[in-house]
C-alpha cells in the first residue's frame, strides 16, 4: 500500500491528533487548599476496526476488534494490529484504509454519547481495512484471537503456540548497543513527547537505531495501541522487519508487547518498568534482547545481553 | 455462594499466590559496571473463563474469555468479571467455581509451554463458572461484550449505553472523607503489596473505608485484574454494593475501571496516575468522586469534590 503514513520524517515532533486531548475544569487539594483550575485530559474513545476481504465479486465485510484508544494515527493502529496479529504479513496484503461514515455508524454511537463531553465525531471511529483479493484470513481464527485484545495480550489461540506459527523465521541480526545508548533513551522520548506532558496520562513507545536516534514515536491511552501505531506506520511504508531497531517502552513489558516485537522482527525491547515472566519467556525463545527497569544509569537485562556494550565511561 | 473467598479479614497481608512470582537471572547494567544477579519476576499467565448456565437437563458450557493474569485469586478474578460485565448481580447467582481438569484442557496448554520457564499449571488455567438455573445469559451480547476486554475497557456492545442499561440505579450515599485520609492511601496500599515489592510488576487495587482504613487489596499484571479480583471477594461475600467504600488504584483511571466502579456501586475512584476523558465522562455521568495524579500532599479532582473535604491541618 502507498500511503501517506510513513513516519521517515518524524524525528521531531509527532503528529498527533487534535482530538488527542480535551480541557477540563477540575479542583486542587494542596495541602489544606484547594483551587478550581483548567486541566488538559488524555481522550480515550473507542475504535472499530472492520475488515473486507474476498474477491470483488463476494467481498465480505466483518467487524473484528473494538478497542480504547487515542484518537489519532488510526490507519497505522489498524495496520499494526493487522501485522501483529499475522493476518497481513506485506504492506501490499492492505489495498485500503478508510473510515466508516454514513448513517450505520452514525446512527449506533450518536446515542451513546449523549452528553459527552468530548468532540466525539462518530464517523471517524469505525476504521474499514480492504485486504488484497489473494489474502486468506480465516474468520474463525480471526474471532479467537481477537477474543480479547489490549493490555490482557494476544491470548487462547494465538498464544506462545500461534506465536510460533506465525512469527517471521529467526534470523541472525548484528544489532549491537552501547550501554550509554540505552542510557539515554528516555530523556530522547521525553523531549518527543507531545500529549504526554500535557496530560501524563498516555503511555509511549519509541522506534530508535543503533546510535540511539529516535526514528519514530506514538503515544496513546493503551500501550498496545502506542506500539500498535508504531509499527503499523513502519509496515505501512515497507519497512518491517526491523532488525537493526530497538523499541522503547515508557511503561511494563507485557507478553503482549513481546509479541508484537516478534512480529515486527524487532530484536532488542527496553522499557521503564518492570517484565513479565511471559514476556521474558518469549524473549528468551525468541532471541530478542529485553531490558527493563531503566533509570538514571542503571537497567536489567533478562534475556540477550550480548547485545549491549558496558558504557566504557568511568565513573 | 458461600465461599472461602471473603476479604473480611485481610487488612493485613494479601493472600498471595506461590505461582504469583518466578526467580529469573539477570544482568545488571550500573553506569560502566555489569553483575548477573537473581531477580523475581511477575509471572503473568492466560486465565480461560467458561460459563456453565441452564437447566439441569441441559446444561451449556461457553468459554467467554481468555485474559493475561497473575496467577490467584482466580476464582475472584471470574466473579469479579462477570459481575462487572451485569452477567450477575447477586453472589447467588454463582452456584460453583472451580477449576476445569482433566485431557483436554491439558492437551492444548502444555504443547505451549513446552520449554517454559514458569512452574505452568495447565489444570489451574481454566476456571468454569457454574451460574443459577434462573440466571438469564445472552450468549450474543456476551460474545459482543468480550470481544475485547482488559485495559481496553469494555467496548462495543457493553459501552456507555450498555452501561446506563445494566448499571444499578444511583442511590443517594453519605460518603465523606477528609483530603488527609486521601493524602495517606499510597502508603497504606504500598505497606500491603507484597508482590509489587518484589517485582515491581504489579498493578494494585485497594479498597477502604472513608477512615482511610485499608479493607482488603488485590494485586495483578493487568490493572483490570487487580479491580476484578477485589471487587469480586466483595461481591463473593455479598457485600456489594459498596457504597461507602473508596477504590484506590495503583495506576491510571481508564472507563473500564470507572464502569467496574459503577458496576460495584462505588462512590469514589482516587488513582496514582492520570484518568483519561471516558473515565472523567463516567465519573460524571454516574456521580463517582475522582481523584487522581496523587502525590505526596496533593491531588486534582475531576468530579464530585463535594465529598472531599479540604485538610484542617495548618501547613
Amino acid at each position: 500500500m502507498t500511503s501517506d503514513s510513513s513516519s521517515a520524517n518524524l524525528a521531531s515532533a509527532p503528529r498527533v491528533s487534535e482530538r488527542a486531548t480535551v480541557p477540563a475544569e477540575i479542583v486542587r487539594y494542596n495541602g489544606s487548599e484547594t483551587s478550581t483550575v483548567k486541566d488538559t485530559l488524555a481522550v480515550e474513545e473507542p475504535l472499530e476496526m472492520q475488515l473486507a476481504h474476498g474477491s470483488e465479486a463476494a467481498t465480505q465485510t466483518k467487524s473484528i476488534s473494538v478497542t480504547m484508544r487515542t484518537p489519532g494515527r488510526d490507519f497505522e493502529l489498524a495496520a499494526g494490529f493487522l501485522m501483529t496479529e499475522g493476518v497481513v504479513r506485506d504492506a501490499a496484503d492492505i489495498v485500503d484504509i478508510s473510515y466508516v461514515s454514513g448513517e450505520a455508524a452514525a446512527d449506533r454511537t450518536d446515542e451513546e454519547y449523549e452528553g459527552s463531553i468530548l468532540p466525539y465525531q462518530p464517523q471517524r471511529n469505525v476504521v474499514l481495512v480492504a485486504l488484497a483479493p489473494d489474502v486468506k484470513v480465516s474468520l474463525a481464527n480471526l474471532e479467537r484471537n481477537f477474543y480479547t485484545t489490549s493490555s490482557c495480550g494476544i491470548c487462547g489461540k494465538a498464544s506462545l503456540l500461534a506465536l510460533r506459527t506465525v512469527c517471521p523465521p529467526r534470523r541472525s541480526n548484528t544489532l549491537e548497543v552501547c550501554a550509554d545508548v540505552i542510557y539515554q533513551l528516555p530523556e530522547a522520548l521525553r523531549k518527543a513527547q507531545s500529549v504526554f506532558d500535557q496530560t501524563g496520562g498516555l503511555h509511549a513507545a519509541g522506534l530508535f537505531n543503533s546510535r540511539g536516534e529516535l526514528l519514530s514515536i506514538r503515544e496513546d491511552v493503551g500501550r498496545h495501541n502506542a506500539v500498535d501505531k508504531l509499527l503499523g506506520a513502519e509496515f505501512l511504508a515497507d519497512r518491517t522487519p526491523l532488525r537493526d531497531r530497538l523499541l522503547f517502552l515508557s511503561g511494563r513489558a507485557s507478553f503482549e508487547l513481546l509479541q508484537k516485537s516478534v512480529m515486527a522482527g524487532i530484536p532488542m525491547v527496553v522499557s521503564v518498568g518492570a517484565p513479565s515472566s511471559l514476556a521474558v519467556q518469549v524473549a528468551r525463545e525468541f532471541d530478542i534482547t529485553l531490558a527493563g527497569f531503566l533509570r538514571g544509569d542503571h537497567f536489567n537485562v533478562y534475556h540477550g545481553a550480548s547485545r549491549i556494550r558496558p558504557s566504557l565511561n568511568l565513573p
